[in-house]
């Protein structure tokens, strides 16, 4: 695959580097761009959700009777409305998750799992009636003791959330008795036992992180439209359109075709909007009141109810020898799957040593269901605990060799080659490059400057690791007679992704980028399309984008070849038109080919469809941060930062440090403030914004964004996925950044003030 | 190309020929579906059309002042605010009509030309100040005399519209002078001098027609909106969201690329549809204002100012011998074309012979602008007032020549190797078949009962012939993982074409119907899709239908191919599912592969664009009439009807039944009661439809639809257009009627009460 760069590596690109407003941008700005939320039928009913107030319960009794008495009451539902266990045919399609487990999470079916866990939905004419609708609905529960830590959860003696889970285990046969622990993962590769034996030094720590919720400013909302025939329309903020449809039609049981999903403009996803709560409620209320449905979370509602990601329990031993190679790394990571299973432990665990070329290891993974939220993706989900613990790890393992931790990263650092986790050689990636981007970089060699009083000041740094994804994409773009051209994918835009797509069309065809008009389409608008998540859209869609491009730039030189009455291998497309190989000088613009489209044949339209999966390169990054810990109150302050990343190729260089400052700023929140606090009682004490702490900017200095460009040698431009990665490092690099200000390793997260207090105080009372 | 037949010519297929319900039905019968004037957005302001009240006048001066200074007036544009003349870039693409007259219609540059014409346009914060605006503009006029009829229009004293307009006339040297004739067309063919010396009776007679309008109940709309960069999008009640989108950017000199056309549901088209007035001008609006603009018409503003068809003046001479041959025929045709160029003169005598093959005639057509209203497309345009004419003449000439006029019509029917108006010979074509059918009916050969009283009742026939359009269509067809299926085209559906693509689809794919969803996108969502009109879309569309599913059915066997690991020219499809060819009951269903495209290389899309000119077939229709006619007061009742149709293949017969009749109700309407009514001073006096009398149920009786299936041979299906034909014969079959029943020739339109007794009457005097 060509890169347009000329002999001294530059980039030759026209359109594809720069920095073009984004098509969606005066939409935004202006407020005009609809969200889920601003979308409003012609007798539109507006329901609310009843939610569970335990941890761990039996449901008894549902009696709606006085909610559906109440005027205005148009319907309500229970768990007992959806298909059941025993109705379920086989799930059709692939990698589909357990229908079943779905369902019960969308609607209680027998058992509540946890606080906020939705029990029954109303449909009425106003949101106020609906609200007191639900609290008349009856709830007769039968309260069992909830687990709530993922250590808890594995003892024998634990309360069951599931009679009926079995452990999954790949490896060894699993014992036939109720657990909490859904599956084990296991990546095992060459001798551990050797590995120890060859290091001067081992180093053996526990980590702990907390449940931490993505933070998306939109709420989950969802408008369904379902018609006495059975076809039904659903307006929703997702970031997959393709996915909501498979999910609602698993859990309701209806065929994919009845269902048209129309992706509403998203304020924020994270990966917490791959997955479905009210859309099947929506969809069921809307059926049974014969008029359209609107639900729409409060904040208490999606921090309670939908997925946030694992809290985690991570022991980590490495060994390493004098001269800094590590020699072995045993690991076991234990992830909180919330209520059902499906924690993202394996690509935690695949991720752990993932910068790292280490030859002899044994990574073990739990994925363990609590009485918490089902968990659901975050940027690059699992990865950032897992660094978190390696990155601890081998920054103190470097200290005790007395080697500098940047250096001894280098010394280990994967290359084209290395083998991941999960087995596969790495292509050509820019691990080294990212390392060597920060040993340049001015942040780095800057002297820390001593401050006053009870402040200690120190840097850390650490690295990320996030494989990205490939799975499927869909692209149609279709000339214009005017030459212009019209783009159409299936993948909702969060990043800028709309742009992205119509800069490597307009590179394709020589149109300026403004001329393309990217549409972002539902779901019966375009072939089937995976999320918008693992970094994928720009590589993936991007990808079928390119190739839809070749199929007109096909189209183009057969309709030239028409006109000129050549045979079409005697002309070729370039520079934005295609031209004769026999006569110099005989050229016909896409404006001039578009004119005669319908004369040589018809309109012209490209299209293509791809499953990406051999063509993803892995990303690395890394975060350097200067902290300010207040040894007084525990209070710690980033006072500079610098991210440094391997995006393969930047399309639009601007969005692609968007994503890495996004992704800095999110994994700083996590290393520093946010996590869900439970009571005893299994219910979530900080349910908002107040109590749980986001940073605002107030509370970050500007982020600086350091681009490396090794080029995916998988992606015609060279593409990387650059969303998640950004987001692997930072609690790592602060904990690394404390540790130096302070001499104080932080084992746990948040490092909120008073956990690094008490810290601080272990440290002096042991001292 | 294939017709699933048997050697019976029994149809063998599954879905096409039966009646499903159509997938948009339950929207529109429960009022959700969504129409131009129900799209409401957040700010949205209200427009209001200023209109001139003379029908010739030049503007001396607009002062939108005190308009613009009425508290909540957001914007007054101007024919100034639109690019003029000299700022005209050559227009863009294919078959573009004049962009400067277009503009000039849309808003007055400097003459009015017609009553309603439209001079400015407000935005407001509600339609109540919007009106008040209105009146606060100040137009001076300096009024002209006008001219409404076309002969007077030809005068060389009449008043000249357009002064710099010359005749277009591809023949002879045109006089370079001001005249109001814009176009002379002519077709030519034998010599006719010969054919009339050769015949045995010469019969010529004159006709008039009257400007009708095609009624449709929903008037137009338009929401507009448009970003602070230029980005715009538009949802109005159109046939051809591209066109508008052509349209729109001509007149306000856009690229197609910066034009979002979504086409809302459609509430009646017949052709009326198929041009911008308020498009641009919503579009103006928003842009000035900055804030989205919705403006729809009154039934009034729509009367006044849309395009009805054109009145016409119309000679016939006809000559025949004995036995029934027709040997000549010379007809000079007189359109109006209102205020701009442009009737459908030319189409109206490439109709007048349709049916018949003859050998010498000589046909003229005068495109003449007058001071009404520019027409626009209605139904098979031009065609009824042509047939009025021929049709007419044809069965006056038979009853002079004492031949049965059905048999006399039989012995000049055209038949495959007929050459048509414009040269091209028909292929197979049905009009023998729909003479014999008609023939064959029980209406035919039941005697026609005398009647009491002031009643006389006669029994009327007609052929109407229309050669139906092709152009260009698009269309993406997905597979989702589920086997089910997701149908995107660019054709607005006005008579059930949602229902017969899917069917093209489901007989492709071995689907039921109902999982094949059907959308109809915008004009960024799919490739370039010509106007829903000219009968094209079940034919042209269902072309593009046809091959986009040939292309899914291609990427099944490949993706067969790869699962069993063998060459794709060792499988195919059959049934629903690919086949083995080499190991007997190796199957895969849709829904095997459609679940393992991801692993098999991506998701299942197919896509064809066509133009479909040589795919057309011609259509062939007639109608028996009888009516009863009060000679004291001239009225006439339509008691039995029954419509005849070459519909080449009838994919759902009730949706092609449906249009049938409805064309019937239209021609007869026409026939009897429509009429535009203008005073001395160019005003409309009937702008309502009280005054302007459609027919309504009680009016008509069942029309009864006999379904002729002689199969297009340039189409998969044998599909030939059914949406325009039986609108032609009706007014002549009325006219032969009441002829029988009264003895008296009815050669004006419409034959209402008043002007049937005047006929009555004359008759009476000369006898």
């Amino acid at each position: 695959m060509s890169t347009a760069s000329d002999e001294d590596g530059q980039s030759n690109y026209r359109v594809i580097g720069t920095r073009p407003v984004r098509h969606d941008g005066i939409d935004k700005v202006t407020g005009r761009a609809v969200y889920g939320a601003d979308v409003t039928l012609p007798g539109m009913l507006h329901g609310k959700v009843l939610r569970s107030p335990h941890a761990h319960a039996r449901i008894v009794s549902i009696d709606p009777g006085r909610a559906l008495a109440l005027p205005g009451v148009k319907a309500v539902v229970t768990g007992a409305d959806l298909p059941q266990a025993q109705d379920r045919e086989e799930a059709v399609g692939e990698g589909v998750s357990n229908p079943l487990h779905l369902s019960q999470n969308v609607l209680a079916h027998e058992k509540v799992l946890y606080d906020g866990h939705a029990v029954a939905a109303v449909a009425a004419t106003n949101p106020h009636i609906a609200a007191e609708a639900v609290d008349l609905i009856e709830v007769r529960y039968e309260v069992l003791p909830p687990v709530l830590d993922v250590r808890d959860a594995m003892r024998e003696d634990a309360p069951v959330l599931h009679p009926d889970l079995r452990t999954r285990d790949g490896e060894t046969e699993a014992p036939d008795r109720p657990t909490n622990v859904a599956a084990v993962t296991r990546f095992e590769r060459g001798d551990i036992d050797e590995g120890f034996a060859a290091a001067d030094e081992i180093l053996e720590r526990t980590f702990d992180t907390a449940m931490v919720h993505q933070g998306y400013i939109e709420p989950h909302n969802a408008v369904a439209q379902v018609n006495p025939d059975g076809q039904a329309t659903l307006w929703c903020s997702t970031q997959g359109s393709f996915d909501v449809r498979r999910l609602c039609c698993d859990v309701l049981g209806l065929p994919l075709s009845r269902l048209r999903v129309v992706p509403a403009e998203i304020g924020g996803g994270f990966g917490g909007k791959t997955t479905v709560y009210l859309e099947p409620l929506a969809l069921l209320l809307s059926s049974r009141a014969g008029q359209p449905v609107k639900l729409v979370m409060s904040r208490s509602e999606v921090l309670r109810a939908t997925g946030p990601t694992s809290g985690s329990h991570i022991r980590v031993k490495m060994g390493a020898t004098r001269d800094g190679r590590i020699t072995a790394v045993e690991s076991e990571l234990l992830y909180e799957a919330g209520a059902f299973p499906g924690s993202p432990v394996q690509m935690g665990a695949m991720c752990l040593l993932g910068p790292y070329d280490v030859e002899n290891l044994r990574l073990t993974g739990y994925d363990v269901v609590v009485n918490r939220p089902k968990t659901a993706a975050y940027r690059a989900p699992g990865a950032s605990n897992a660094a978190f613990a390696s990155e601890s790890v081998i920054d103190e393992l470097a200290d005790r060799l007395g080697i500098d931790p940047l250096e001894f990263r280098v010394r280990n650092a994967a290359r084209e080659g290395t083998p991941t986790a999960a087995g596969p050689r790495h292509r050509r990636i820019g691990c080294l490059e990212v390392l060597e981007a920060a040993r340049n970089h001015a942040h780095y060699s800057t002297p820390v400057t001593e401050r006053d009083g009870p402040i200690r000041r120190g840097r850390g740094f650490a690295m990320g690791f996030w494989f990205n994804a490939g799975l499927q994409s869909s692209a149609t773009l279709a000339i214009n007679a005017d030459g212009t051209a019209a783009l159409v994918t299936g993948s909702p835009d969060i990043g800028g992704t709309r742009t992205s797509c119509a800069m490597m069309a307009a590179e394709e065809l020589g149109l300026p980028v403004d001329l393309v008009r990217p549409v972002v389409a539902d779901t019966d608008s375009i072939g089937h399309t995976d999320v918008t998540g693992g970094s994928r859209v720009t590589m993936a869609t991007g990808l079928a984008v390119h190739d839809a491009a070749q199929d007109v730039k096909r189209q183009l030189c057969e309709r030239a070849a028409r006109v000129w009455k050549v045979d079409v291998d005697q002309v070729r497309f370039a520079d934005g038109g295609v031209e004769s190989l026999v006569e110099e000088g005989l050229r016909l613009s896409l404006a001039d080919l578009a004119d005669r489209a319908g004369r040589t044949g018809g309109p012209i339209v490209g299209r293509a469809t791809v499953n990406a999966q051999r063509n993803t390169g892995a990303a690395f990054g890394a975060l350097l941060v200067d902290v300010d810990v207040d040894v007084e109150t525990g209070r710690v302050d980033v006072t500079r930062c610098t991210v440094f990343q391997d995006v393969g190729r930047a399309i639009h260089p601007a969005y692609v440090e968007g994503q890495m400052q996004g992704g800095s700023a999110q994994g700083i929140g996590w290393a520093l403030n946010e996590e869900y606090v439970y009571g005893e009682d299994g219910r979530l004490q900080n349910d908002g914004f107040l109590d749980y702490r986001i940073p605002v900017a107030l509370d970050l200095p500007m982020i600086e964004p350091v681009i490396v460009e090794v080029p995916n040698p998988a992606h015609p431009y060279g593409v990387r996925g650059v969303g998640e990665v950004s987001i692997v490092a930072p609690p790592a690099a602060v904990a690394n950044a404390i540790a130096r200000a302070t001499g104080a390793r932080m084992n746990s997260l948040p490092m909120s003030p008073p956990r690094v207090l008490a810290t601080l105080r272990e440290r002096c009372a042991s001292a």
